[in-house]
C-alpha cells in the first residue's frame, strides 16, 4: 500500500549523504501549515494537485485558470493539469510531486504526464480509506507535531490538539475589521456584543483564552510590506475602530489606525498568554488578480525590520519567530536576530521557499547566530503528504551545509554536526513552541 | 586567419566539462545586442578595446579619459590603453578580450599589456577583408541570429534582417519626447506631422508597422529606477504632450505624464504587433559625468517589480521579458515570472553580467521557473567578436549549474541536463523571439 | 608563553590549502581597528569576552545585560558569559575565541564553557607582562600597521604612529555638533573660539593639521541610512550652525543642514591633506536601547550609493573607501567601484563580516573590479588578539576564491593566485592608506 522506498534523492557528497542519512530518520516537528485537521491527507490526487505551487506555476506558462477550475470533476483537473507538467519538471515543486508520487504511491513512471497520471490518479485514491490514509501518511513521514492555521473563530474541537497543534492566524483581526462578516464572526464566537474598541478588545481575549486553553502555540499574522507596528494609542483609535464596527466608510489613515491598534493588541495577548507571534512579512494579496486560486499574490521587495524597532522592544517578553518573503530580505534578518532577544529567524517562506535561497539564507546563520535561536523549518502544507518531501528538501540542504561549514571547514565530527542539526530542527522548534501560559503541560 | 583552437576554458568538474562540451558546440541566438549590421565584426583592436567595459574599467583605475578621447588615431588609443590592462587582468571581462585574441587573431602571448600589444594590433587589422571578415566572425562563432538595437528612425534596410534582427529600441520616445530633435526625426521618419497625442499615435503606428514589416521581432526600452507604470489617462496627457512637441517648458509632473503615456502606447502596439516588450529596468544616465563614453550610468538599487503590477495585469496578450540592472533585484525577478505569465527573466545585464551574480540567479530560476520561461543569455555586444566569450562564459555558468543540481543532486543523465540546457539557450529564446503579427512566417 | 601551533583551521581543499598556507605567513596591514594604543593587547580574558560580539551573541540568547555589567569584577564576568558560550559554538565569533585561546594562551580543551573557563583565565592573565605582552601579540600575528579610531580631540601622543596609525573619526563632528560636550572639546583641543561657520571651518583645519602632521593616513565616517551628502551651501548652513554652537534647540531641518556641512567641509579637508575618506554606510544607533553595550545599533536595509553621487562627483581627488552595513548592498557597491575612480570597496564591515556575505562579496569583487581596488579586509578589532583570527578568517576565504575561481575555472598558477592575493591584502592597503600630504614619507 506505502512503498518503504526511500522517495527522495540524498545528496551526493559522502559526507552530507551520511548526515542526510541520519536527518531523514528523524520526526518531524512542523510549526506552520495549512493543513485541515479533518481531512489532514488528500483523498485524491487532485487535492495534491490543487496545490497552488502547481495551479500557479502551470497557469504561468499559459495554463487558462478555468483549466483546473472549481467547477471541474477532480479527475479532470488532475488529466488537465498533468498536460502542464512537463513545462515545470525542472522545478523543486515538481520534485516534490515526484516523492510524493513515489512514496505513498508507488509509482514507478519517471514522469508524471497526460500518459502517466491515470495510473497516479487511481493510485492515489484514498477516499474509501479515509481516517486510516490520515494515519499512515502521518507515520511514514514520522510527524511528531504540525501547527495549523486557524481562524480566530475557529473552535477548535474534533482532532487532537497535542499531534495537530492550533496556531491562532489573525489576519482578518488586523486587516479586516472594517469587513462586516469579520465583526459578525467575532461576535458569534465570542458571544461579545462587539461594539467599541474596549469590547473589542474582551472579545479578542476571549479568543486568546480559547485558543489557549485548547493547546495553542503560537500565534500567527502575514503583514504587508507597507505595515508599521507602532505603539497603540488606544484615545486616537476610539473612533475609527468604532466606525468600522459601525460598517461605516473609513479613511486610509483611519484604516491605518485601526490595523496598527489591533496588531498592536495581540502583542499584548501574546505577552499574557506566553504565545510566540510568528511574523510573516512582506505579501501583498492580490497582486495579479486573473491568477488562480493561491497564485495571486507577491511582494513589494524594499522593506526592512527597522520599521519593527518599536514592537521588538515594547514587547521583550514575547518571542517573534520572523519570515520574511522577499529572499534578498535575509540577510537583515540575520542581523536583527543576532541583536534582539526575542527576534528568530523562522523557516523559509514561500518565494523563499527554494533551494538556492534557503542554503544562502541557512548558511549565514549557522555562521552568526546563536544555535539556540536556529528555527529549522515549516513545510507550509495544506496535506500531509507534501510534509515529508519539503522537509527532505530542507533537511538535504542541511545536511550539506553541516558537511561543507561544519565538518569540512572546521573539522568538526559528523556526531557533532549531527548534534547541531538536531538543535535546529527539534530542540530548538520543541522548545520554543513548546507550550502557552494556560497549557503549561505541554512544555518540553 | 583564424584559429580553432578553443580559445575559452572549460569547467575544472568533469561533468560541467563533458556539458559544455556539448553547448560550446551549438549555434547561438542573442536576443539583445548593439551590434552595427552595416559593419558587425571590428575593423580593427581598437573597436574592440574601445568597449566601454575596458575604457570605464581602466579609467576607474585612473586612466584620463582623453587617453582614449575620440581625437587620437585607433592604434594610439589602442596603446594607451593597453598600459592600464594589467591593473583589470582580474576581471572576467579582460578574460574576455583574451579569448577575442586567442580565438580569432591566433594571439599566444599569455597577456595584453604594453609589449605586445602592437603585435595583437597588428592581428587583429581587419580592414581589408571587410565583409569577409563580418563572415568569419559569425561562422566561427555558430550565431544563428542576433537582435540589433535599433532607432526608431532606422530604415532597416541594407542588410539580412533574418540574421541580424531588428528590435525597436524606444528610449528616446519615452524618455526624451521634449527634445526637440526627438520629434523632428519622428516626422521625418514617419511622415506624420506630428502635433498633439492623436497625431502622435499615429506616428508611433507607423513606427510600429514599418518595423514589424521589417521583421523586427522585438521591441524594447530601459526605464530609469523612479519610473512606474501607470495606465494612461488620455484626456490628462493631451496637455503636456502638446506641449513638449511645441518645445515649450515642462514642469517634473508633465513629464512624467509624457513618460507615461507613450510607454503605455507602446505597449499597445507591441500588443497589436504581437511584439515581446523587453523591459530593462534601473539605469540612471549620466550619474558620473566626468566619466568615459558608455560609463557615466549607474543605478539605485531600491527598485520593486511591485511597481509594475499595473502594466504586467494589463497587457495580458503581452510578453514582457525583463532585465534587472541591479543584482540584489534578481530574487524578485524569480518571484514575479513565477507568477505572471506574460512576465519572462530574461538574461543578466551590464552590471548583473559577472559570473557570481549570474550563478546565483541561474540557480533559483531553474529550481523556481517553468523551464519554458528561461530565456538564457544575451550578449548586449556592440561587435561581432565579444559575442562568442560572453556566451561561452554564460554557458560554462551553465554547464555549471546544471551539473551540480541537476546531474549531482538530482541524479539527471547527462543528456537530460543538455535536453534543458538547450530549452533555455535555444528553443525559448528562439519561439518567445520568433515572430510578430505582420511576419508570422519567422515563427519557428 | 605562546603556542606555535596554528590555532586555526586550514581549508579542506588541496589547493586552497597550499594558498591559504602561504597567505597566513604574511605580515597584516589592518586599515580600520578601534585599538587602544596605550593597551592593545588583552591584560585578561574579560577583556576579550568583553567585546560586543560576545556579549550581545549571549545577550540575543537571553543572558541578562547585568550578568556582565561593569560594576562586577572581571573574573566574575568572564564566569557568567562562559555559562552563555555553549549556545554560540556554532558562529564564526566563538571560533575567533577559540583561535585565540589557543595560539595566545595554550588551552588545549575542546570547549570554553564554565568548566574550562577558570583555566583559560589563569593562561590569559597578563597583566604582569603589560607591554612585552603586547609586543608578542604583534610579533606572533606578524603585524604590520594597524589603524586606529582616534576621535578627534586625541592628543595622538605616547606611541609609534607609524605602527599604530591614527585615523580621524569624525561621527561627533557631523552628528553631534549640536551637543554641548562636542563644541567645548573642540574649543579646548584646537585652542580656536568656536562661534559660528567661519571659525568652526578654521577649528578643523587645526585638527586636520594634527592628525596629518602625527601621520594620520585616513579620516572616517559612520553615516545612518538616511544621510544624504549634498553639496555644502555655507550661506544656509551658517544660522542653523550658530544657533547649534550657542546650544538653542534645532528644527530637524536645521540638523540635517548642520550634519550635511560638516560632512562636506570634511571631504574638503580631505582633498587638502590628501587622506582617504572612509565612508561607513548604514548604522543607526541604538535602535535596541535595552541592549549590551556595543549591542545596539543595527540598520535598515533600504539605502543606495545613488545618494552618494553628488560627492564622489565633486570630490574627485578624494578616495572614498566605502563599507556598507546591509550585506545586501554589497553587489551595488561594485557597480559604483567599477565606474568611479574614487569609490573602493573596503573590507566586510561588522553584520556583513559573515563567511558567506564575504564570499560572496568577495567573489564578485574579484570577478568584475580592477584589482588595483581591491581593499582586502580590516579587523574592526578592539584588542590585538582579535586580529589574527579576523584575519585568518578571511584569509581563508581569499584562498578558497583564489583556488576556485582563478587556478580551477580560470587555469591560473598558483603563483599568479598569490600574487592576486598579495595585491588584495597588501599591495593595495599600503599605497591607498599610505601617506597624507603632510607625511609624504610615509608613503610606500
Amino acid at each position: 500500500m506505502m512503498t518503504s522506498a526511500r522517495g527522495t534523492i540524498a545528496p551526493f557528497d559522502p559526507v552530507a549523504r551520511e548526515l542526510f542519512d541520519e536527518l531523514a530518520g528523524w520526526p518531524i516537528f512542523d510549526p506552520h501549515s495549512h493543513i485541515d485537521p479533518h481531512r489532514p491527507a488528500a483523498r485524491n490526487l487532485d487535492e495534491i494537485l490543487g496545490y497552488h505551487y502547481y495551479t500557479e506555476l502551470a497557469h504561468a506558462t499559459g495554463m487558462p485558470a478555468d483549466r483546473v477550475g472549481p467547477g471541474l470533476d477532480p479527475r479532470t483537473r488532475s488529466l488537465h493539469l498533468a498536460e502542464y507538467l512537463e513545462r515545470i519538471d525542472n522545478t523543486v515543486q515538481y520534485s516534490w510531486l515526484m516523492e510524493i508520487a513515489r512514496t505513498f504511491h508507488v509509482f514507478t513512471h519517471d514522469r508524471i504526464d497526460p500518459q502517466t497520471i491515470g495510473d497516479l490518479y487511481d493510485r492515489a485514491l484514498r477516499d474509501r480509506d479515509g481516517e486510516e490514509w490520515d494515519r499512515q501518511v502521518w507515520k511514514a513521514s514520522r510527524l511528531e507535531a504540525i501547527f495549523l492555521t486557524n481562524d480566530f473563530d475557529d473552535p477548535l474541537e474534533g482532532w487532537d490538539t497535542a499531534a495537530y497543534v492550533p496556531c491562532l492566524r489573525t489576519d482578518d483581526l488586523v486587516l479586516k475589521l472594517h469587513e462586516p462578516d469579520t465583526i459578525d464572526r467575532l461576535r458569534r464566537s465570542t458571544g461579545v456584543d462587539v461594539q467599541d474598541l474596549a469590547s473589542l478588545r474582551v472579545a479578542i481575549g476571549r479568543i486568546f483564552e480559547r485558543f489557549a486553553s485548547r493547546g495553542a502555540r503560537a500565534c500567527a499574522v502575514s503583514l504587508p510590506p507597507d505595515f508599521i507596528p507602532r505603539r497603540a494609542a488606544p484615545r486616537r483609535a476610539v473612533t475609527p475602530v468604532r466606525r468600522a464596527i459601525q460598517k461605516m466608510d473609513l479613511r486610509p489613515d483611519e484604516h491605518e489606525e485601526i490595523r496598527t491598534s489591533v496588531f498592536w493588541m495581540l502583542a499584548e495577548f501574546c505577552a499574557e498568554f506566553e504565545l510566540p507571534f510568528d511574523l510573516m512579512i512582506g505579501p501583498v494579496r492580490n497582486v495579479y488578480p486573473a491568477g488562480v486560486a493561491g497564485g495571486r499574490d507577491l511582494f513589494d521587495r524594499r522593506v526592512s525590520l527597522y520599521e519593527y524597532r518599536e514592537l521588538f522592544n515594547h514587547f521583550a517578553t514575547v518571542r517573534f519567530p520572523v519570515s520574511t518573503l522577499a529572499p534578498d530580505a535575509g540577510s537583515e534578518l540575520v542581523a536583527y536576530s543576532w541583536i534582539f532577544p526575542n527576534v528568530l529567524p523562522m523557516g523559509h517562506w514561500w518565494y523563499s521557499n527554494v533551494p538556492a535561497y534557503i542554503a544562502a539564507d541557512l548558511k549565514a546563520r549557522i555562521q552568526a547566530l546563536p544555535k539556540v535561536k536556529l528555527l529549522g523549518y515549516y513545510s507550509d502544507a495544506y496535506k500531509l503528504e507534501f510534509i515529508l518531501p519539503k522537509f527532505n528538501m530542507y533537511r538535504r540542504i542541511l545536511a550539506e551545509t553541516l558537511a561543507e561549514e561544519c565538518v569540512r571547514e572546521r573539522g568538526w565530527s559528523v556526531d557533532r554536526a549531527l548534534q547541531l542539526g538536531k538543535v535546529v530542527l527539534l530542540d530548538n522548534p520543541r522548545r520554543i513552541f513548546g507550550r502557552n501560559r494556560l497549557s503549561p503541560g505541554a512544555a518540553i
